[in-house]
């Protein structure tokens, strides 16, 4: 944090204000020109606000931060080393991060009926997915639409997860409902309306299972990482962020708007690993396809694509769902990017 | 809803799309004409999503919707009578809504200790104000800021209270707290960022107090009063909506951009009645006056104004608070607007 | 423009950027602390670019900006003192600024033929206005649409003009009908979708009659006041900054976002006068009232305010005028908030 | 045009209301059912406003536009076919459009002498580019920013083509320079912050050069494919898209939002070829080769990226500006991609 002095500014009025810097715990450092006198402090300076210290002297010009305000999400807090999220799921450990391949999601919006979540499980493993996302708490704009079915659909997510092997996502809305979740769920998320429910965020970081954090609808890249802060703060270091479009003044065609550019900006500021969502990101099935394939153009560690049998018939989220079909040829075009950028796995070996 | 049909579809296509329609519930009408059919929809439209119905057949040109997602929170659900919210106070009931006073918020972001407290409350009573606000429990952006002293500070409210006489406003961010917040609470506080938190919508829906709901950063207007709705349909009736600024492309001057239109917005849609925090809206002290003032002219319900004995020293959101004396000559100026379009308390007469 | 050097930065290098400053023109300023060094910058910074200054040297931590970017625009520029602009009108000299009356300007989007202007000129005059606002040349979203009359529509403001003795405001799209334009008008008005046309800008710059420079609708505060900067630099002093809505990601219910906090920020930043426009800010005749009322509170020092003899038949912007009846009504409201506030003109008195 | 009419709506009202439309033109078409009145109407409808056909009668529900609001510029005009923009070059024309390479415009932000701009071009070249772009005319936010060298750096474009063989991009700010610039250029740029600059627009659209039309700064797809009508309308067939980034509410590390999902969307909208440009969509060279990648892997026809010698020195831009070494590495890279998805250029064989 930068503090500068007016011009003119009394001897003694920056020795007070250093004094209440040092009170807050600060080290001041006096930077002294022939003009201007510039404060520089040194500390936990992550919490403060600018605003607030101009308050304190009429004589303040200006206070300006130079360094981020998170701390355990940087980059340097790991040496410049980007981290790897490592997830059990039933068919061994998935590795998501900068030096694996992408890791692809798929799943529908809500868990429906163990037929639909089973069978679209098997069809997206086929695929080459390796996790499967599905709602069994949903969050709606209306309090009429369909919620989820709650309990229940997270045996049916157990059911999916034996059946085809696939590390299992989905999300919490409610504390009280996180344990149960967690018994299911391989990945807990948390979802963009609740980016910056910051009682919740605390207690997924309270627990043991992989946090994917996805980015609220109007949250800037600072906010994001705050929130992802607080997660790593109560102890928990395995992190994904998942942006997912965010809000602009265009919604006609779209209905958000897919901020690519997060890609390189968050592989300068964070270690963590980086999901793209095109489906929420566009809400349309049709503008999925080539917007998977430009994030991985641009280095996404991984990519969560909905999937439905039956996207007309879907409880939500229909139009952004792609069919198991569509997703079994997009799945090979975006084989042909990730292998031409080195990311895609390797083809196993079937073993006879 | 209005499902319109592509010049020449079939009339076993329509015939088909009529009868799923029928499936789910709705009474679909066809209106024939001689090149276009379109389909009207009637029934519990809310809950539909126009892109959802788009993808049942290929046929469909268009869906629009022409019905408020909205209903308890609609004008027309009380036939054009607005609702007020009385709220219970040690100093009596005090009604908030479009045919009372203006109802003046005035106190601390958050509780720092019982002098400050006590002391704001009786100062601001004095000023006019008839609730007093004070954060126990604070949505901070960075996991490492002053995060409000809780449960303590919920005593010292408590005290603030039966000293001033003054209604109670407090937010809650967890469910977990919201019994022990209901106790001291006149009003309970829901905050911008959880607007969307659903589950926390639902649990203040089913308890008795008055809900306060702000507005989300960047929430539309029907998703500001769809989370109402959410209140409404738990069983409580009584919300009161508050504008607080939104998020735009300009943050240099102002935190947020106050959006005043919602005045004359919501009273065309809304029965609830509205109050305007120019504190957050704005973000900057010296610029709260003007906008409380454009409030009052614009017919705002109710005003929420940040005030701290010591704003240089304020444990959060110092520059945005005014102190007592500057909030005094702010009510003065308040009053005359207030008293010119017929909003401001009568001065009581003091009984020997 | 203060410029921060990493930890440990070699005495060269700073040496070496210090005088590449001084190559700039610039007047570096070496600070010294124990542990950091800080540049000061001193000379004309206004149009430099801090990620242009970081590219000199990767020993640079940060470059921040100090002062504003804006100078003849600024209050500091006219020692505080707020500016008045003097504009004639065939009554006589208007003054718009912030020690006078509100000064309103009223009439139709489109001038449409001479029994329309000169009659709404009439009416919005009797009803208090002393501008007649009408565009000959009108900026439309689409080529299919009504473009304005034109040259002769200048003809029928200048017979509006001689029958009401209101003062004319009309825009420039094109700087080659600029003479035309400013033999008819008493004000230029630059358009938001024009507003960083610099070319134009420089052009009514160089012309003698009042500016108005309605803000771009995405436009930040500061780009709005170097619009203000080209057309005060190129020689003309008479500048009003419009405010007429901005654009959000909600335009559901409002055309824009009417941005009122603008008062009190453009009153700590420049001697400019304002203008509030709340006609295209909502969009909506119905919201026009309470947000004109809203502005006079807040402190504007102009209304514009659209009117229309018969909105169902306007050839543009129908849904956002008033009829003059309805104007009348408006006026008589916003005459009690006025005067409340010190700011409507007196009744003159009528000489026998 | 879809006119809902409102329950109990009288017969004549609806007669009243069809022949208005009939008056305007328009056939309108009465859809009848058992409790629903619908009108639809075809004709000339795109340069009607539903807002405004809301006000001719308290009857009418609701006025739902279905079809687009652009004509010329849709993919129906050409029944689906995209068009493809050839554009003459010393070295011969170059196609631009979805069955062809992509296409690399590369060069400075600015024109700044000789040796400069012949250099970049022999580079840009050389390592694949088939234009080279330059400002003469430069629109700068403040007017004391370097404006560009105007007519001078005309001709050293015109000597960097002769020398380069590279086809010529630079932008027009004001129509008066048109023809001198015309003379020089291949392709005429019109500018972000013109995009809604109207009269510019037609004259663009009256000679006969290619057009580059960049997306104003927060233009919807819509406005910004009305922009690109008033070109088509004026005569001029020849129009390329280019997306720039748009202005969203987080600025921080990114200037602008680069929004690479109008590849798809306008994919389904319009035949006109795409181009897109990292470099001021990003504001960051750091960040251009992940976006250029990701854009040919969601399918742009062409890619728009600022290179010049010395960015640390450039007079406009220089953060935003590869280097030429950086950019021969880029387009490496790119061609990787490129071949992947069968855009890219074939080697050409080296004749002897």
């Amino acid at each position: 944090m930068i503090v500068v002095m007016k011009v003119g500014s009394p001897a003694d009025e920056i020795e007070r204000i250093s004094q209440e810097f040092t009170e807050w715990g600060l080290s001041p450092e006096k930077i002294v020109g022939k003009h201007k006198v510039v404060i520089g402090l040194v500390g936990e300076t992550a919490s403060l606000d600018p605003l607030q210290i101009q308050e304190i002297s009429p004589w303040i010009e200006n206070v300006l931060r130079v360094e981020q305000p998170f701390k355990r999400a940087s980059l340097e807090y790991r040496h410049g080393e980007y981290s790897e999220v490592i997830i059990d799921t039933p068919d061994g450990p998935v590795a998501v991060g900068k030096n694996h391949p992408v890791a692809v999601v798929a799943g529908p919006c809500s868990v429906e009926n163990e037929a639909m979540i089973v069978e679209t499980a098997k069809r997206v493993k086929a695929a080459g997915a390796k996790f499967l996302r599905g709602g069994a708490y949903k969050p709606r704009t209306s309090p009429y639409a369909f919620q989820g079915h709650g309990e229940s659909a997270l045996e049916l997510l157990a059911a999916a997860r034996e059946a085809s092997g696939l590390g299992i996502i989905t999300e919490v809305m409610d504390a009280a409902d996180l344990d149960k979740i967690a018994e299911v769920a391989d990945v807990v998320q948390v979802g963009a309306r609740n980016m910056q429910n910051f009682s919740l965020l605390k207690k997924v970081g309270a627990q043991d299972k992989p946090v994917l954090l996805k980015r609220g609808m109007s949250a800037t890249i600072d906010e994001w990482l705050m929130a992802a802060e607080y997660v790593l703060a109560a102890g928990n270091p395995r992190v994904i962020l998942c942006e997912r479009g965010i809000r602009t003044f265009d919604g006609k065609y779209t209905r958000n708007t897919l901020d690519l550019s997060v890609l390189p900006v968050l592989r300068s500021l964070t270690h963590l690993p980086i999901m793209i969502d095109p489906s929420h990101g566009t809400g349309k099935s049709d503008y999925v396809p080539a917007m998977a394939a430009a994030a991985i153009a641009a280095g996404t560690d991984s990519l969560m694509i909905e999937v439905h049998p039956n996207p007309a018939k879907a409880l939500s989220d229909g139009p952004q769902s792609l069919t198991p079909d569509k997703f079994d040829r997009v799945m090979q075009d975006l084989s042909i990017i990730g292998k031409t950028v080195n990311r895609w796995p390797q083809a196993e070996v079937a073993l006879a």
